[in-house]
C-alpha cells in the first residue's frame, strides 16, 4: 500500500461526525436566516469553464484556481467562488424574474492558495447574493443579514468593519496616483505595513499634504467617528460620496439595532477592481482571519451580459466553527438514544418496537453482535448509549445506565 | 463575451430554486432516516489523492475519474465515490471505534461518462456504510434502510432487485470458466444481451447443461421463487451459501414489513471483483435506471489497512427527483410570506416588525423599491407573495391578495 493511499491532500480534510454535526448545524442556522429573509437557494455546478472565472475583472486569479481538461476539450475550474456563477445564472436563466432578486447559496469552493493564516484549499462557504438593486437599503441589508447569520450560528464575540472603495480610488485619483504606483500603495495601505508605506510615499511625486493623510489611511480605523475623519481628509466628490453612503449605512445600521458590531476601515481596499463600493469583513479577537466578507460589485453581472448592480457577502464556515469552538465550544452531538437487543424468534417485534422508537424521532440502534460472546452493556457504554432495550421471548425489558 | 462564459459544461447542472429546493428537501428526508438508524454522518474532500481510488480493486475505472495536479506535487481526483475515502477514513481515523462503525453521507460524486440514461458527470448522493459486520442482519439491514429512505422522498411505487455475485461466482467456476471469457461472459449476462449470449455459449467449451443454465442466468429474475430456481441450478457450495444467503435476508426483510418492495435478479453481475455478496440496485417503472445501488465489498477496507468487513448504498438524488416529478410532482417551494413596505420615516419599526414576524418563523421581503414609480400590488403578486404590510407615519396597514 502507497503512503498515499491513507493520506488526504494539503489543506483540505475529513470531517468526521462531531465536527461535521456542527458544520451542518452552522449551515442549517445560517440557511435559516437566509430563508427568513426572502433569499432563495440555489447550487451551481462545483467546476465550470475556465472563461466564467477569467473573463472582465476577476477577483481569483488563475494561479488560484484548479483547472482541469474536460477530455477532448476545454479547461474546467473548480469554482473559486459562488458570485461569478450565480452572476452567470441571474444573467442567463432568471433574466425574466423581477428584480430585486435575492439568491443565497451553501457548499465549497476551491482556491490553491499558500497555507498560510488560517488558508484552506477546499472552503465552505454559505452566502447571499442581492442583484439587481443599488442603494443604501440593500448595502445595509447585506450587512443586517451577515450580522443576523453569525448570532445565529452561536457567536457573540464579532464585528463587521465596514471600508468604502470609493472613497480611496478618489483619493488617488484626487493625487493623481496611477498604474503600478497606485498597486503599489494599495498593497501597503491594505496590509497596513507602515514602514514600507512611509518610505514608498518619501520616494512619490505629490504633495506633503498628500503624503500625510495617504500615510494616515491605514489609522482611519475604529468607530463611527472614522466617518468625520475620512469626509475631512477627502477634497474630491467621489470620495465624498462614499462616505456619505457610509454614513447613511450606519444610520440605518443603527435602525436594524445592529449599530454595536460596527467599525469602519478606511484602509481596507482589497480588490478594488471587483468592488464598487461598500466592502466589509467580519472579524473576532477568537482568530486572526475574517469569518466573513462581502461588498458591493456592480460590475459583476454585466460581464455576462445583463447591466444590472450585486452585493453580497460569504461566510466562512469552517472559521465560524474555529472561532465557536474558542468562545463557547462546539455543540455537542446528540447520541444514539435506545440500543435494540433481540434473537431471531423476536425479530418481528423487535422491528416494530424499533420502527416505533424512530417514529417517536428516536436514534436507535439495533445490536448485530452475538449476546452471549459480547457484553451489551460494556458496549453500550462505549458507545455513550444510555438505555437499553432487550426483547426476550415476546417480553420488553429497559435498562437506563 | 466568449460563448462558453455564460454555458456550463456536458453533464453539470445549475440548481435553481424549485428544484434546488426538492433537492435539499430530498438529502434531509434522506439524512432523517439514517440519523434515525444510527448513522453518523461524515464528509471527506471533494478532491483526494488519486492513490485511494487507483489501487486495489477499484470499482470506477481511472478512465471515468477527473484528474488534475496538485501544481508541483501528485495527482488529484474528484471523488468518483464516498465508499472508498469512507473506507479510508474509518481505517486511519476511527480504528479505535467499536464496531460495527455506522457512517453515511450527503455529496457530490464526480465521474466521467458518456452521457446517455441518465448519466450525469456531477452526481448528487446520500448513502451509508455498515462496517465491520458481517451477516445477513447487516445485509438486510442496508436494504431495509435503502427502502425507508425512498419512502420517506415520497416515492411508494419501486422496488429493489437483489443479486448475489458470489452464487455467479460459483456458477463460473463450477464451469471452469475464466479470464476473458469469464469477463465477456459476465457483461453479456449483465447486459442481458440474450442474443450475443446464445452465440457466445455456442463456441464455448462447456457442457450443453451448462449452456443451458447459463443461458437462464438473465432470465432469473422475478419474486422469491427465483431463489428456488437458482438453489436447483447450482452444484457448488459456494452458490448455494450464496442464495442461502439471500433467503434468509428475504426472510428478515418479510419480518420488516418490507418484503413487497423485493424482487430477485441472478442476472444482476456487475463489479463482480468489487462485491463480495449480496448486491441490490433501486428501480422504478418512472425511470429507466437505478435509482439507489449498493451491496457488500468485504474486502474494501483492507486496502487501507484495516481488515473489516463493509456493505452500504448510495441513492442518486437527481434520478429520485425526476422519479419524484414523474410519480407524484414536486413538493412545492414555499413562498415568501409577507412584502413588507416603508419609508426613512417608519424605518425603525419597519425592522422590528420585520423582525418580530420572523422571529414567528415567516419568511419576510423588505420592499427596496421606489413606492412612487412601481405598483407594490403588482410587484407582490410577480412574486407570488400574498399578504403586503404597508407601515406608514407609525400606522401598520395589512393587505390581503
Amino acid at each position: 500500500m502507497s503512503y498515499w493511499k491513507t493520506h488526504i491532500p494539503a489543506g483540505v480534510q475529513d470531517f468526521l461526525p462531531d465536527e461535521y454535526y456542527n458544520k451542518l448545524l452552522m449551515e442549517n442556522k445560517a440557511r435559516e436566516i437566509f430563508d427568513k429573509w426572502g433569499y432563495l437557494e440555489v447550487e451551481p455546478p462545483s467546476f465550470e469553464y475556465f472563461d466564467v472565472f477569467s473573463e472582465g475583472k476577476p477577483s481569483i486569479e488563475q494561479e488560484q484556481m484548479f483547472k482541469f481538461f474536460e477530455p477532448g476539450n476545454r479547461i474546467l475550474v473548480l469554482r473559486p467562488d459562488f458570485t461569478m456563477p450565480i452572476a452567470r445564472i441571474v444573467a442567463t436563466k432568471l433574466r425574466d424574474e423581477r428584480l430585486p432578486i435575492r439568491l443565497s447559496y451553501v457548499g465549497n469552493v476551491y482556491r490553491y492558495e499558500e497555507l498560510q493564516s488560517g488558508k484552506q484549499r477546499e472552503i465552505a462557504q454559505a452566502g447571499i447574493e442581492l442583484m439587481g438593486i443599488k442603494g443604501v437599503e440593500a448595502d445595509a441589508e447585506v450587512i443586517a443579514i451577515a450580522i443576523e447569520s453569525i448570532k445565529n450560528m452561536g457567536l457573540s464575540n464579532f464585528q463587521i468593519d465596514i471600508g468604502q472603495v470609493e472613497f480611496y480610488k478618489g483619493l488617488i485619483e484626487e493625487c493623481g496616483i496611477k498604474g503600478e504606483e497606485a498597486d503599489r500603495l494599495t498593497s501597503l495601505i491594505d496590509n497596513k505595513n507602515m514602514l514600507a508605506l512611509e518610505l514608498f510615499l518619501n520616494k512619490l511625486n505629490v504633495s506633503d499634504n498628500t503624503k500625510t493623510f495617504l500615510k494616515k489611511l491605514p489609522l482611519l480605523y475604529g468607530d463611527s467617528s472614522m466617518l468625520d475623519e475620512a469626509y475631512s481628509i477627502a477634497n474630491n466628490s467621489k470620495s465624498k460620496k462614499a462616505v456619505d453612503n457610509l454614513y447613511t449605512v450606519y444610520e440605518i445600521l443603527k435602525d436594524y439595532g445592529l449599530s454595536k458590531y460596527i467599525t469602519f476601515d478606511f484602509g481596507m481596499v482589497h480588490s478594488i477592481n471587483y468592488y464598487t463600493g461598500i466592502i466589509f469583513k467580519g472579524m473576532t479577537s477568537d482568530i486572526g482571519y475574517p469569518i466573513c466578507g462581502g461588498g458591493r460589485y456592480d460590475g459583476l453581472v454585466s460581464e455576462f451580459g445583463y447591466d444590472i448592480p450585486a452585493t453580497g457577502f460569504a461566510l466562512g464556515i469552517k472559521r465560524i466553527l474555529i472561532a465557536l469552538e474558542r468562545q463557547k465550544g462546539l455543540f455537542e452531538r446528540p447520541n444514539i438514544d435506545v440500543l435494540v437487543v433481540f434473537d431471531e424468534e423476536d425479530r418481528k417485534q423487535g422491528y416494530e418496537y424499533m420502527g416505533k422508537l424512530r417514529k417517536e424521532g428516536k436514534r436507535v440502534e439495533h445490536f448485530l453482535l452475538d449476546r452471549d460472546k459480547v457484553d451489551i452493556k460494556e458496549y453500550a457504554i462505549s458507545k455513550s448509549i444510555d438505555k437499553i432495550v432487550d426483547i426476550k421471548k415476546g417480553k420488553i425489558e429497559e435498562m437506563i445506565l
